[in-house]
């Protein structure tokens, strides 16, 4: 079943906010199997519209606008699909009533702008709206189901559930294409790599289908296959897993919605282990990461984030001979912070960075990108040393990644 | 001068992520003055590409690809751009070289995966990537100039920066369409109230115009005007911003491309002043802001998260007293941390945020969404008390921003 979305809003397109009805729609449809070939964003402007519209009737079974419906100058998308669909726009008795009956309610009397909302192209249905005053529209038109839903996120998310949804599951069930799906989410390995070691599933795949995505420091695998029975796509959905957890070991650090710090959070809280962090080059990072999980204050005692040699050596009792002879970006360094961050703060575990997030502060023996990560546990430190150039943000960003899958794999080690 | 934006890439119409480089490109267009017309989201398909981007060609003078540039068989964006405008693909040696290089300095060899990233449309000029192995490309065919980016938005903005503005303020400026801005930020005030204040300047608003734009925790007052005279353009926007200036005061924080942590680095600077931070319920938030400023170690000593009682009292040694008495959520809390972190750090300030970040914690009398701040300085300790509810990185990050806006308020008043 092919989709096409459509958001118009003249707003959207000079970027003054960000479309959260596209993601929401998106999601929502892949949940349950309707692809979406084409999704599109349109100003306030009647001609631009109405020709993006007669394109989706030509090629989609279902057609989902958003935005437009509202009671201004600017709100044509009532018109748009009149216009693409042939049809002349009436005005529901209905409707009017209901507009009334809502501004009563506030006290208030509707205007006339108000009361096109009650306007829908001839033989459509219009949709009830319990948030807002504008209806929405449901229009079928050789062949393909078009939906106008209204812009506020608050308005369109329950109506597409109690309007939308219903009806699109009926569609895809009569056709038996329900989608399932479940994601792998790897650490320090990288698209290509990735790609490699899957290479024969991936040149051998037919269902699931397997893809790969890569965002900042992360890769993911995703395996999707469509069944209208839901036990028989785990099954195939499992089966398919299996022989790729074994080629990725311990890459693999979640599924799903994981994240890389809850993933960290479910593993302390099965250990009973507590968690400290002492971070220079990271500037706070993993800490701001590590209590973005609700509850984490269960087990993150807390950090210290040192950007000074002075802290260093007072809060985590870092040697001067250390910070003199190796310097603060050394394996000797993060090794000394960990220990001391476990010491000082009575954790379990405690974790360790240091390194030179440039642009500036880099030598030819210690360059841009050169970081320390230690983990620091009862049976002794583990650090490792890795060199990522590239901008600030990032290099914290992976760096962060890193330290806590560093912190994860020792973690496992004593379970 | 009319833009056309296509991203690619089956994980946008699956919803998987969210479409930030169409924003970022819709506002950078929107502030040079071109006007963006459509905006297309397609899947990792050739044919659907290809349709796009000849309808593309068709309408627009500038047409802006992004994603697909990877080493994967599912990017074909390059592919998609030579068969839209009927070129054959060919390999640079040059980019092909740069490719070598970058893999060598990570120790690595490319695969021949990697060494398709070196082909682009006949014609075509490779655009460097600074940060990944994807190089960009720009075609100009049948009056139309095409651009295609990385996805990743890291890659996408320094390329979009270097190799694409230029270009664009060249076309602009030959058509004399050239827009010059002058955007204020704001801080602790909120759209609605920023729009009374400045009501009868944004009703008779004529050149340059004014708008408003909200983001989380900050609003921006947007001033535009075009002009083939830089200076002409300059003198009138100063013109405009005085008023503006004058109405808002200290609620206006920065300008342009200022953030709230470079603020606060600028006047630490040219105060030579150092800081300290003690978060609680920021968790390391404020501390990673104030390090994603290059060159932050020069003002910035340190900070400690401290998430447990234990470490507010051995760290930054507030009494017990305190905590038995009033908790860790309390004015006097706050101010014992400030000053503990101060005195521990030697810092000239020391800011310290304790507050419930929820969803769970909150009780009657201290819900969730109550937060202390308190900034510490040699005059003494300035504490606020504020409450936010939300969500958790909502609440995080407001109380990021106003933490360190009381501190610029404390620093301003220093000078």
């Amino acid at each position: 079943m092919k989709a096409e979305l459509i958001s118009a809003g003249t707003e959207l397109l000079l970027g003054e906010i960000v479309d959260t009805n596209a993601v929401y729609l998106s999601q929502q449809l892949a949940q349950i199997g309707v692809d979406v070939y084409y999704r599109h964003t349109v100003g306030d402007n009647l001609r631009r519209l109405v020709e993006v519209l007669r394109l989706a009737f030509d090629r989609a079974d279902v057609v989902i606008i958003t935005g437009g419906l509202g009671p201004t100058q600017d709100d044509i998308t009532r018109q748009a699909i009149a216009e693409a669909a042939g049809r002349s726009l009436v005005r529901s008795p209905q409707a009017v009533d209901k507009l009334r009956e809502f501004f009563a309610r506030r006290g208030r009397v509707p205007t006339e702008n108000n009361l096109c909302q009650a306007e829908a192209p001839e033989g459509a249905v219009l949709l009830d709206n319990l948030c807002g005053t504008a209806p929405g529209i449901r229009l079928e038109h050789e062949g393909t189901v078009t939906f106008a839903l209204p812009g506020p996120p608050t308005e369109l998310q329950p109506m597409f559930t109690t309007e939308v949804m219903p009806y699109l599951l009926e569609m895809t069930e009569r056709r038996g294409e329900r989608l399932y799906t479940r994601t792998l989410l790897l650490a320090d390995i990288g698209e290509s790599n990735t790609a490699e070691i899957l290479s024969d599933l991936i040149a051998d795949q037919t269902d699931p289908t397997i893809a790969l995505y890569a965002s900042p420091a992360q890769v993911r695998v995703r395996l999707a296959t469509k069944d209208a029975d839901e036990q028989a796509a785990a099954d195939r959905l499992a089966a398919a897993e299996a022989p790729i957890r074994e080629l990725l070991g311990e890459h693999v650090f979640g599924v799903d919605d994981d994240t890389m710090e809850s993933v960290i959070g479910r593993l302390l809280r099965e250990t009973r282990a507590t968690l400290a962090l002492a971070e220079s080059c990271t500037g706070g990072l993993v800490a701001s990461r590590i209590t973005d999980v609700p509850g984490s204050s269960d087990y993150f005692l807390g950090g210290v984030v040192a950007y000074s040699n002075d802290l260093k050596q007072t809060i985590l009792g870092v040697a001067s001979e250390i910070l003199s002879t190796h310097g603060a970006v050394s394996s000797q360094c993060a090794e000394a912070m960990a220990q001391g961050a476990r010491a000082a703060f009575g954790a379990d575990f405690a974790v360790a960075t240091t390194g030179i997030a440039g642009p500036a502060g880099g030598t030819e023996q210690k360059p841009v990108g050169l970081v320390y990560v230690a983990v620091a546990d009862e049976r002794g430190v583990h650090v490792e040393e890795h060199s990522w150039p590239g901008t600030r943000e990032q290099f914290k960003r992976r760096v962060s990644q890193m330290a806590l899958n560093t912190l994860r794999k020792r973690i496992l080690q004593t379970i």
